[in-house]
């Protein structure tokens, strides 16, 4: 098949774009670069010495054989997006093309609107683009568990049938996101599933849960295909943050009482789900949604599963308890269907001693990179304008949250 | 009390300033004359005179003595409603100020991506000024019936129980928005539900059905206060359209079978629904939801009603049935709740005789202002570019839909 990989410059984009290219399909990257200009904007950087994407590209070339196209461009320019499409002609858009950081969106109002607009404007392009110069194109496009917050029932996937006052209907599923940023991604849901019905468009809506680890048989190849690891408060996920703060000896520091339960999944699991939705196309009109991750788990049992890991290691690591900067439920009823991709043949990688060990090891290799300074949160959920001093390399010590 | 009306120079924003002006509220309009040039844009006008609103602000003082203070400025232009908040220092904000035509948000991709950024935007500065300016203001937001869609259950005022799986939870009402337009509202309905919770905000999200009607008491005093008349396909909401074409002699222009049921009220009840919310301000941390409408009718019923009343002013008139240029159900249930509005006072200006003989009076005095080619859809659902022949005034017989 034909896939665009829209974003393959991130984390997720990256890895997925080198196995959907192992795996025999014809692949082209479309990115702009915002993710390592993030990086310079807010002082941070990936534990791994990732390489200039050309750099990438080239060094798949020479190990595999295999060629990547690249189209360096930004989806909020419709003209850009309409040429590649009409040119490529894919028959699948995998969209990762958004800026995907709760705390980047809460920093403050400008970051608010940039990540709203960016995100919608791209994901509408993505969608008119489709429309005019490729309809019969499937869209794969990366949403998140966070769309739903933490209602007090069952999570489905999407949908849900609704029975009211003697009557029944199967309606979207209710959204009550916990960011600006994952408002941007009900934006896009509502959007998609709109342009599916009017123009009869194929769309499968990935609601993603929390993505952990970093190597994939394909970033293993080589040093040079190494994939990003964000340990930082701002685009670091939580389980590799636990893991770089334990090969550093710094205490894992959990969000208030670490109740919140959240959906995970191994990177392996990510970029196989997005085939496995490519391979089985949604049909013409049909807005599905499909709840990628494989386990649940609180912020504290994973702060406690590092800790043991960590202590196999002969380390040890004590976790600390930190004031949440974020506006959530510490403890609340969490049970989300995640079947679908199962049903098309997802065997999950789950989380266990072996994955930590691998997750440890890169960190321990990695360690002279790190900057403890990355950890601790600036950005507070409850202020219309967080200050970020650590944009000029202030000691987080004395930032101000 | 203090009162900041944003698009103030509209439709709606203008019969609202007047009222609560002469109700004895310190009003000041907003208003970037955005609707002003959309006409310009659109080749259309509205059946009635109105007046620059610098003339319509002098004439109200003249007549009445009382003041309305005017800041001209957008408010996507976030330092411009931080200085308006910050120097007004508003009790309530009522926010108007959004692009608010369906068929305009479909024209094609820069006119759906126009309206949901100026919209999603303009909410967005509105919630972070409050936050910063004056964070114990009422947001008055106006939304629209059109984010329920047409459920085949009966749709609440923005929340509803549900029980799944034995459990049970209050959630926003689902949402399933029929145009790029009604998705903003949507978007922005999302984006105030979580300002309120992480801010303590209070707001009131009024989901309004289709206005009627012209005069108020308040219009009425002087011809310079008129107000707008809008007849167009883009821009004029159904039952306007009906009264000017049955006084032009011209078939009622029904899309489809008509049997398309909303809920609507006379543009005298939204005025006095506003003050209603304000009146009763929400508590901090709270986003209510009123459905704002008064009677539901089909669009054939409104045909039939307008019919009839024409016929007694001895004008004949037919009904023609277009093929609807929208994508929605022709035929479906629709029960929508509205009591909360009457629960605090709101005593309903319903649809009758009366009214139509007043609204075909003020149609066939200002008949000679009509132009028959704004009547017939250009814009089509199904069409990613609708081609606009009609902005360079060829008449409608010859333009593409």
């Amino acid at each position: 098949m034909r896939m665009c990989v829209l974003g393959g410059d991130g984390y997720c984009g990256w890895a997925t774009a080198l196995y959907l290219s192992r795996r025999g399909h014809e692949v082209a990257i479309i990115d702009n670069y915002l993710r390592r200009q993030w990086d310079f904007e807010l002082g941070t950087q990936t534990l791994t010495p990732i390489l200039p994407l050309n750099d990438r590209l080239r060094i798949w070339q020479e190990i595999t054989g295999l060629s990547i196209e690249l189209m360096v461009g930004d989806v909020t320019d419709y003209s850009f997006v309409s040429t590649a499409f009409a040119d490529f002609q894919p028959d699948a858009v995998i969209h990762f093309a958004e800026q995907r950081a709760a705390p980047y969106s809460m920093i403050d109002q400008k970051h608010a609107v940039f990540t709203q607009v960016n995100n919608v404007v791209g994901t509408l392009n993505v969608l008119f683009a489709m429309r005019e110069f490729c309809p019969e194109c499937h869209l794969v496009k990366l949403g998140t568990m966070g769309e739903y917050g933490t209602p007090n029932i069952d999570i489905e996937e999407g949908y849900i049938r609704v029975e009211h006052n003697g009557r029944s209907d199967v309606l979207p599923y209710p959204k009550q996101p916990g960011s600006f940023y994952h408002l941007s991604k009900v934006h896009d849901s509502h959007n998609i599933m709109f342009a599916c019905k009017i123009w009869e468009l194929r769309a499968t809506d990935l609601n993603q849960g929390v993505v952990y680890g970093t190597v994939t048989d394909e970033t293993a190849l080589d040093e040079g295909l190494i994939n990003r690891f964000d340990y930082d408060d701002v685009f670091g996920t939580v389980l590799n943050r636990f893991c770089i703060q334990a090969a550093c000896g710094h205490p894992l520091t959990v969000y208030g009482e670490g109740g919140q339960t959240r959906g995970f999944l191994d990177i392996r699991d990510t970029v196989r789900c997005i085939e496995l939705a490519c391979l089985n196309p949604a049909n013409a009109g049909e807005c599905r949604v499909f709840n990628q991750f494989t386990e649940q788990f609180s912020v504290l049992e994973l702060a406690q599963m590092v800790q043991e890991a960590s202590r196999k290691m002969g380390m040890e690591v004590e976790i600390d308890h930190l004031p949440s900067p974020r506006v959530e439920a510490q403890h609340h009823y969490y049970n989300a269907k995640h079947s679908k991709l199962i049903d098309l043949g997802l065997r999950p990688h789950y989380l266990g001693e072996s994955l930590l060990d691998s997750l440890l090891n890169i960190t321990v290799k990695y360690q002279d990179r790190v900057d403890i300074s990355q950890f601790l949160p600036q950005v507070n959920w409850k202020s219309p304008r967080n200050r970020r001093t650590r944009l000029a390399t202030v000691p987080a010590a004395t930032a101000s949250s």
